[in-house]
């Protein structure tokens, strides 16, 4: 999962502790994986970011935050679309409040194979239809859309980690899509 | 359900013909229901048809239609909703392919709540997000939007039949938005 | 929700400091109706305790409980089920680790209808079905079984607070059984 | 997906009508993946009938057949598991009538992945687990279980046809256990 944006997130934590309620609570996350349909809602098109992952890799990785106190998860939703897909992408958030899968981070992988050295977390996950225009914003280097066969190959599996690429293999089981 | 547009639909099998298929097989049908959704994904209206249902008398009903022979079930329910609610509606069809729930309609309506005195129907119900313009086809009497509280007032329930109150009050709370 | 189980949940965590991280994170919490059901699975009954809530009043409610530093939800799941209903209860536990709903209390039940003025809560809410004897363990008064019917009449409602009247339509419309 | 059994099922539909029916409508089919899963729900081996599939070889697949006129689709699941699995097999069907997915076949398998000569068939899938002792019917010449990795596997994937390996891998990315 993508760094913590510290400049929006944590003005009502600070990062000791933050650090501190980490070795203690499991965190609430969503997770988004952005997408492009056709007019019979067919994906044709997944959207990745490139950036720092939580283990400090430059990986290729789906949209994700923190849900903060207060906030709805529609709401954290929205805002880590627009944060990392920037204000014109347009996410269609999901009319079901359930996610179509959870993802359980551990500083241990093998527990769940996903693994986030920095904390326990519990993901959940939604598929966004984006319509409108994409772009990377200034923490990530890179967003690209892959089809469904580009997102299985090995050459692009290998630029994951944490368990993103099973993550979205079960995101494209889901829809359907799955080679 | 929808009275078959068989001017559409029939092509390939006579009234007879279907008439003695739907003695003997269950039927596949979807159903769709239309609704307006605002920017986090909370579902503001639903799109509800005034025409002649199943059982002849003139009520309110969601979308809905056969799936042919050959016909994919997204292919059928953009079909029935381009049908129901015009060309500009502009229906985003879900990228789940599982509907949210099924409706079992039978001839004898105390088997499971759902009726359609033609035929035992097995419908994939989904949730239908419309953007654009929508109009009453030629069909309908009307096309009217409510709210969640409207859909679940006895006023409104009094208009349909068949179960659709019902099939109504699972979208609501499949959308976290039953009353 | 229930009053967290001190003796088994907070070993790691003092009161001060879990009402300090209370105040500053949305907690993750699971929540588990229990269900009977017939030979092709339809729900016949549904089990409530009647015991403290979160507002301090004694009600009628489902299985929850948190979900803890390390624990996966499966096992929080179980954990909680073997906890509230007793040792022989028996629970199965949903193969699909999405929940069927989220329920998000917060401390201004207006938000969402959803209410812990305690804490800012994300639950997820599963069905498990139950095979074995359940007893009430020694924080719950009662361990009764009701049927849907029964789950949405005006007097049981009255004996329910926080929401968890409509967590349970919720529930009745997804398993097919919402009068 | 499975021959019909016709000593069963056809009673009320000769092998001439059933064909004709074939050439025009879509049928609605139910199909099954047994699974064995341990105390918390986790997935541990899934159940293969080895048998003669619609496409006349003799493959690896999973439990399968048509809904009848009149049956409800909880019905018609129970029916087909114990028809497949044997009378001992205690199949548990799931609460939620809506299948996890849908698997759309037709006579051109490249339309949709999922292939069978005879018909365009509409299947809802779901998960059943079976707590019982299984034993292959006559039809079938074995049951065997498997580990969701050997379920992925070359050797495995090989012993199967119409797009049952791909269904297959659905079902394991929907109970968390995709490899």
């Amino acid at each position: 999962m993508n760094e913590i944006d510290t400049s929006t997130d944590n003005t009502w934590l600070s990062p000791d502790d933050l650090e501190q309620v980490r070795a203690q609570m499991p965190i609430v996350y969503v997770e988004a994986v952005p997408v492009r349909v056709d007019a019979v809602g067919n994906v044709t098109k997944i959207g990745l970011l490139l950036r720092q992952a939580a283990d400090g890799t430059i990986s290729r990785l789906i949209v994700s935050g923190r849900v903060i106190h207060g906030e709805r998860v529609r709401d954290a939703l929205l805002r880590h679309c627009e944060k990392d897909l920037g204000p014109l992408a347009l996410p269609r958030i999901p009319v079901n409040p359930a996610p179509f899968t959870i993802a359980e981070y551990f500083p241990n992988g093998e527990l769940t194979g996903f693994h986030d050295p920095r904390q326990h977390a519990v993901s959940l996950v939604y598929i966004v239809q984006v319509d409108g225009e994409c772009e990377p914003t200034q923490e990530a280097l890179d967003l690209a859309w892959f089809t469904p066969d580009e997102i299985v190959s090995a050459g692009l599996i290998a630029q994951m980690t944490g368990g993103q690429d099973r993550l979205l293999r079960v995101a494209l089981a889901h829809v359907g899509q799955l080679p």
